[in-house]
């Protein structure tokens, strides 16, 4: 089962990236399409990896959290990594060294820098809310200059970083093809749900149509 | 959007760790509900996430790769973080502030070790195939002595690090509840689809039963 999901360090994805795999297209159609990512970052030479919620504009990779986090301070101005990986399905193979799963993933370096700008803090808080419910930054309560306090926004351009792609059947060795084993793949997605009504909604407040319309990529 | 998923750090974690949070069958529960995770290591001081599926034995995980893999070649016999997140929904607020997601995550810190002993390699490979579709391994073609050497495993004592639990309704500031919006949580959950044979599978191959019996947790 070698192979499951991309290994990739940096040599190769220079080499990659020369190769012309450095496709934007292809790494922006990953970031957009699920908004889960691994933030990594060293503190003390340590590796840290943490889950957060990326959402992108253009150029950029953004994601936040409090202000009070030591995990965001020790992210700012230095070198991050940035990971989405996407499960497409299993793949089960002949031999075990050849099951993998099919993925997309994308992998982004360079240092992180903090949107200091309020104005532009509370722009770029807003897309992301309306980035995963179109609309809904314009029904809320509107940010508090407290909750923009509280709130850091970190980004991250993208300039170097590889895109990797795994889809269709196992690739078995040609002489296990003629064994009678069952191979093939197993599809994973992730869906939506029932919404859930807080208890606490008032009286007469409709469901907005952003949350039926919500669809991983 | 604060506190969307854990944002931690080792001196949290140690102090979390005191306060008894550091709660094995919560750590161990995650582990088995989901075998994507972010290996975060380092490499010249810079940061490296990379994806790939995790299986846990008792009180270790593992994860593997091909031997040829510079990242795994730098995982081995240092520092690394190993993360699982599962995302189980968004929690959708009355102001963008208290918007979050109900997840479930484990961030793990330690030394990587390498499994060496060929033996004990494959024992763990056919317990990783086991673990996912059970009784796969022994229906395989047995592992070549080739596929052994290509292969590398890691694995890591689940000794330091913590688990982070979100469910429920979002938690709105007091005042914000009396206003007409509509606010709750969307579930998330990964499902398996329908199996795709490969088209190289001989006439009268059977669909094992392991296939249809796969569940995340």
């Amino acid at each position: 089962m070698t192979d499951s999901l991309p290994v990739t360090d940096r040599s190769r994805l220079r080499r990659s990236h020369e190769r012309g795999d450095f496709d934007r297209a292809a790494i922006n159609a990953i970031l957009d399409a699920q908004p889960m990512c691994s933030v990594g970052y060293v503190i003390d030479g340590k590796p840290y990896v943490t889950p957060t919620l990326q959402w992108r504009e253009g150029n950029h990779v953004y994601w936040h959290g409090s202000s009070a986090s030591r995990a965001l301070r020790n992210q700012k101005g230095v070198e991050v990594c940035v990971t989405v990986a996407i499960l497409d399905g299993f793949v089960l193979a002949r031999s075990g060294m050849h099951h993998s799963v099919n993925s997309r993933s994308v992998m982004l370096f360079g240092k992180a820098f903090k949107v200091e700008d309020p104005q532009e803090k509370l722009e770029k808080l807003g897309r992301f809310v309306n980035g995963l419910f179109p609309g809904r930054y314009e029904m809320l309560r509107p940010d508090h200059d407290q909750d923009l306090k509280a709130t850091t926004v970190l980004g991250l351009e993208i300039a170097e970083g590889a895109a990797k792609v795994r889809s269709g059947p196992p690739k078995d060795e040609e002489p296990d093809y003629a064994l009678p084993i069952w191979a093939g793949e197993l599809p994973v997605r992730m869906v939506i749900g029932e919404p859930v009504p807080d208890p606490r909604n008032l009286d007469g407040v409709s469901e907005p149509d952003h949350l039926r319309a919500f669809r991983f990529g």
